[in-house]
């Protein structure tokens, strides 16, 4: 059979475009949902001007910043030639210096209308939800799963549509390089500050309202109730759509990459080993349009069955069109096909048993939930040291992925490093099901807090409460998911780095017996702890603020506490958006800037060890934290269900100390570190030219 | 001028027999003095007794383990012939499995000794010091330091002895290896055993007397006070001691490989350099004795003050006598002298450094206790975070340090490791001082303790008090100062590791580039957390054991609260005791049988790569740990002065939390994360020989 690649390059595009429609369609449908009472409306509105208001501040400092690294870009790429297209006398007419700008550009932008697209959605589909839930649970959940839908659809639709094009125009897997630099620098600022802004909002809500005055949670008497909401979108909707979005499309260019180095050396067709990502994601996205269609709940069912159905429904659609894809096309290596189904059975394993460390049916909630009977001070040892047990399991899974994917690639006669890229792809290829079951969490969250603000009545609280359980579950699968992807996904690039500095002439070796490889690792080992540190005291400062904010208005207005006087929520929402937007300027030099320093000054060994440091305590950290922080919030939940001596004992009150402090491990700091390594891992390899040609020390 | 090495040797011995002899001349000093009131000693019994009957069933724990290793040794070393030794025809007449196990038991043995030593003179120590601050400062401040520098000196002084004695016998490096895996395998379960024992104990008192009681620190009718002062004992005298000491012992052995092996590789004197170490470990010893007369203090002075002249003076001293050696004999090479300078110069920095994070003199403590004020879970995301930056200086600090003397010693014309490794030993040459300076800490914490316990009045206690505070400055300054003393140590030994892989045929380079290395990072670097978690789980969990013990004495004889009925203060010291021990054996195989699979399975390479990750989490979580816990504690002491609401406010109520929590961070994981990585370090090196003939996978 022969080949013609620009055909497989549109059908890469025309899967992106079919999930992108979906996406659009499943946007109107939402819309046209019935929008609920004047009151629900009325508190929806508060906070999709609370978000709508954050996000123009967001995408206004961002934009900024985009154009000045776009210009530098420019600027630094004029020098260089972008020797790695793969095939030759097709670069664009264009200098390539402004390919590059507008690549960066191109990204930023997928990745941020993505992100606006999930945050918009998700506005409207809150209050919908609550209305729904009015009426019975299949419908309700129908409609927020759809919602969650729209940001997976259309964030994997973009990533793909945008890769393909670029691809095309330029035959230049650089050029796709600088497009997913974009999307990772802009995913980590909008997840870093959504992070921080959602944990400032809620952690100064609790501890004031909850604590202090005694009032219910989303009690729309306190002043930073609808912060706490609005933080719920751009936190968890945004960021964890950016957060996916940029390991989604830094596996493909790892892997695009590698094809076009590997391929031009290794007499392998490099034209199609540099495509085969984009064919991968295409059926990955087939796979989860048809996974979708097995979400669905009755009335007293089991919506987090649902979710897990759906997903692993879509692995195995995918796992078959894989086969498929041999049988069709027998000039694909099967290497490349066993690869991928490594990559998405570790996965989802991995996924799976990050739920044990944060389920309430196994020993490690469990057993936190009984020694806070001690005291806070027993619950956050014990879920601390549970999340770094944590840890083990995952890069056992992660080691197992890599070293799997690695020797089944050298065994089908394909570099075996080409293999890891293929296994973090197959992992990825499925994030359309993934994102929209985990969209979905903090829509209902959001409904259910909308629910009690407008006093919608408990069977429409309860049915909201069921929605949340499920969606609490799907988070924490995602997670394990997303880290171990994003660490595949960074071995990856990792590699892909080298890669480039051998095709620039400089050969390194990175070994651990070079002192100044040691040093590196050391330093990039310090980053990841160092970031976590700096936006969790982003988090405890903000929101030290805003608890004198909540003081000052009930002590200001006592008609606020007594119902009579309306909060001033908007002070709250700009208090949390100035906040988390003043927070970020050292982590993105830290993302951004520090690997260029290291580089230029130690050299590309010492950066190689940099880079791979920083993988490995990005990896550890981002699994501790994000794992600690869900097991200490189940154990709250757990002790709520009446263990313990249930809500308002002794042990509960430890257990919201507990749940407090996994706020910002497990929605600032940790998810945020995928998007860290991967950022880290881009610049590396984009300035990899440059790099090699000037640096002070070897 | 001509060399005679054995009499270089018996210099080395000198200096450790003076070393010893004037621990026993002060052990006998401290003896002497006046053991205080009926009622005084009484209670220093009650220590007195718990201490050794924990001493008697951990040596009887140890004892076994230390045959079963032994006799393992002396079997696998029967088919190696110890190719290291650095000059041919010298080896003993004894077979080499022999001389292996024999090595082992001597260094278990001299670990096992300068502990007990320690802890006896301790337990004395403590009640005396408390009967001289009935008197005044000045005499108490002597006789705790005196009673400190016993440990200290008996430490270096076997130390020195029991290497130098192997090193004459036997003329082979890798015998002294044997030596030294013995003094840190017992290390490191005495520091963890000891730390799992005092924190189980101090948390469980400190819950039910201070926090649900009401009753003071250190109150008599608390049946687990007893238990808490013996724990101050074996985890802070007993422990630090050991965990400086397998530090020590571990560098100079690092760097005798390296002499014996470079030295035959790159025609230097293998011998002159083989040796070198000791003679600078013996001109610590002298420096030492020397600066120990610097520490005194007058009435209304400063104890910290005096303790930091101590050890500056020292260095002073040590630094002109190593000019003084090379001066003297030309031979050696300069950069011997510089990277040793290098090694001291750093290490006190980042003591100095690492005060700077918990010192309520300064930002991380005064914000931590401001932001107190807002509830417990801000204190701990806070003094967190603070943790987590303090990592930054402490690991520039080490990556200076290597990076100083290694070129220090290229452009000299050594071997830039051997540099490394001779940074390591001039940065622990001095730990006479400095662990003296350390062990007084726990004693004067004791001396409080008693006196308040045997009703010494307020006089007593105060200036209990005064020299307590100074004792915690200087512990801060001795974790940052062993920590990174640890981390060059391993660093040296790692190079050591590849060096006898290389010298039995296996070069090895630890590629970041190759998956099976990458694995081997993370399979390290996944195992101090590990351990880490386990060590304080136990702690909870014994606590919580305890916590029940104590519940139930009080519940059973209300005669112990009103304090008429002593409290059965066996029962907590046993309950202490049989939960540390039983908590070790999982932490046992991490340290000595994961370094072994890994080899045997994975091989050489990802070995290096194993160690590589261990060191690089180890000296994470280490600095983290001991920096959070150190700040969390003198933010609720800042507290207590009256900052923030005083004792008894919210503010200090969320502090106690925050010490809680650091209790088992900075006094039972942090610290023995050094041993852990110097005892992985320490086996691999051992057992290479015998990795590189047999392991699975290559």
């Amino acid at each position: 059979m022969d080949f013609n690649y620009s055909i497989w390059l549109v059908i890469g595009i025309v899967g992106g475009v079919l999930s992108l429609g979906v996406a659009i369609f499943l946007y109107f449908w939402v819309m046209k949902q019935d929008p609920g009472t004047k009151a629900a409306q009325e508190v929806a509105g508060w906070i999709r001007e609370g978000a709508a208001a954050y996000l123009k501040r967001l995408y206004a400092a961002l934009t900024t910043l985009a154009l000045i690294i776009s210009v530098l870009i420019g600027i630094v790429f004029s020098l260089e030639k972008g020797v790695l297209g793969a095939e030759s006398g097709s670069t664009s007419f264009l200098p390539f210096g402004v390919v590059m700008a507008l690549a960066f550009i191109t990204g930023s932008l997928c990745s941020a209308v993505a992100g606006f697209m999930g945050m918009r959605v998700a506005v409207e589909a809150n209050v919908r939800t609550a209305t729904a839930a009015g009426k019975d649970l299949a419908g309700a959940f129908k409609l927020s799963f759809y919602a969650g839908a729209v940001l997976g659809l259309a964030m994997v639709g973009l990533a793909v549509i945008g890769m393909s094009v670029i691809y095309m125009l330029t035959h230049n897997a650089q050029a796709v390089l600088g497009f997913s630099f974009g999307a990772s620098t802009l995913a980590l600022l909008a997840k870093a500050g959504g992070g921080i802004y959602t944990k400032t909002a809620d952690i100064a809500a609790d501890l004031v309202g909850k604590v202090e005055i005694g009032i219910p949670e989303d009690d729309p008497r306190n002043p930073a109730v609808v912060a706490d909401n609005v933080g719920d979108n751009v936190g968890d909707v945004a960021g964890m759509g950016a957060d996916i979005f940029d390991s989604y499309v830094a596996s493909v260019v790892a892997v695009m990459l590698l094809g076009a180095t590997f391929g031009l050396k290794e007499r392998l067709d490099p034209t199609l080993y540099t495509i085969l990502p984009l064919i991968i994601c295409s059926l990955g996205i087939l796979a989860s349009l048809l996974g979708i269609q097995f979400v669905r709940v009755k009335e007293g069912g089991k919506p987090g069955a649902a979710l897990n159905r759906g997903t692993i429904i879509t692995c195995v659609i995918f796992i078959v069109m894989l086969f498929g894809l041999k049988l069709a096309f027998p000039i694909i290596n099967t290497g490349v096909v066993w690869a991928a189904i490594a990559g998405i059975v570790v996965g989802v394993i991995i996924g799976f048993t990050s739920d044990y460390f944060t389920n309430d049916s196994f020993a490690p909630v469990k057993e936190t939930s009984r020694v806070s009977t001690s005291g806070s001070a027993i619950t956050i040892i014990t879920g601390f040291s549970y999340g770094l047990i944590s840890i083990i399991p995952s890069v056992i899974g992660i080691v197992t992925a890599t070293l799997t994917a690695y020797y089944i690639a050298e065994a089908n006669g394909l570099p075996g490093i080409y293999g890891i890229g293929i296994a973090a792809v197959g992992m990825l290829a499925i994030s359309g099901m993934i994102v929209s079951a985990d969209a979905y969490g903090p829509i209902v969250d959001n409904a259910r807090g909308i629910a009690e603000m407008a006093g919608m009545g408990q069977e429409v609280i309860d049915r909201a409460d069921v929605l949340d359980a499920a969606g609490n579950t799907a988070k924490a699968i995602t997670k394990g998911f997303s880290i171990s992807a994003a660490a595949l996904t960074v071995l990856a690039l990792f590699a892909a780095f080298s890669e480039v500095m051998a095709a620039h002439g400089v050969n390194i070796t990175i070994s651990l017996r070079s002192p100044i490889v040691v040093a590196g690792v050391f330093l990039g080992a310090i980053t990841p702890p160092l970031f976590s540190a700096l936006t969790m005291l982003a988090v405890t400062n903000n929101a030290f603020d805003m608890i004198e904010e909540i003081r000052r208005q009930f002590h200001a207005e006592p008609g606020i506490l007594a119902g009579t006087h309306k909060p001033d929520y908007a002070r709250c929402v700009s208090l949390a958006a100035h906040g988390a937007l003043n927070s970020l300027a050292i982590p993105a030099f830290l993302a951004v800037g520090l690997p260029l320093v290291v580089g230029f000054v130690l050299g590309p060994d010492a950066l190689g060890g940099f880079l791979g440091g920083a993988i490995f305590t990005g990896v550890i950290f981002a699994l501790l934290m994000s794992n600690a922080g869900g097991l200490w919030d189940n154990a709250k939940k757990y002790i709520e269900t009446g263990k313990f001596g249930g809500p308002g004992s002794e042990a509960h009150k430890a257990a919201v100390v507990g749940d407090t402090v996994g706020d910002p491990f497990k929605d600032t700091a940790g998810p945020s570190l995928n998007t860290l390594i991967t950022v880290m891992s881009l610049v590396s390899s984009l300035f990899a030219p440059i790099i090699a040609a000037f640096h002070l020390f070897s």
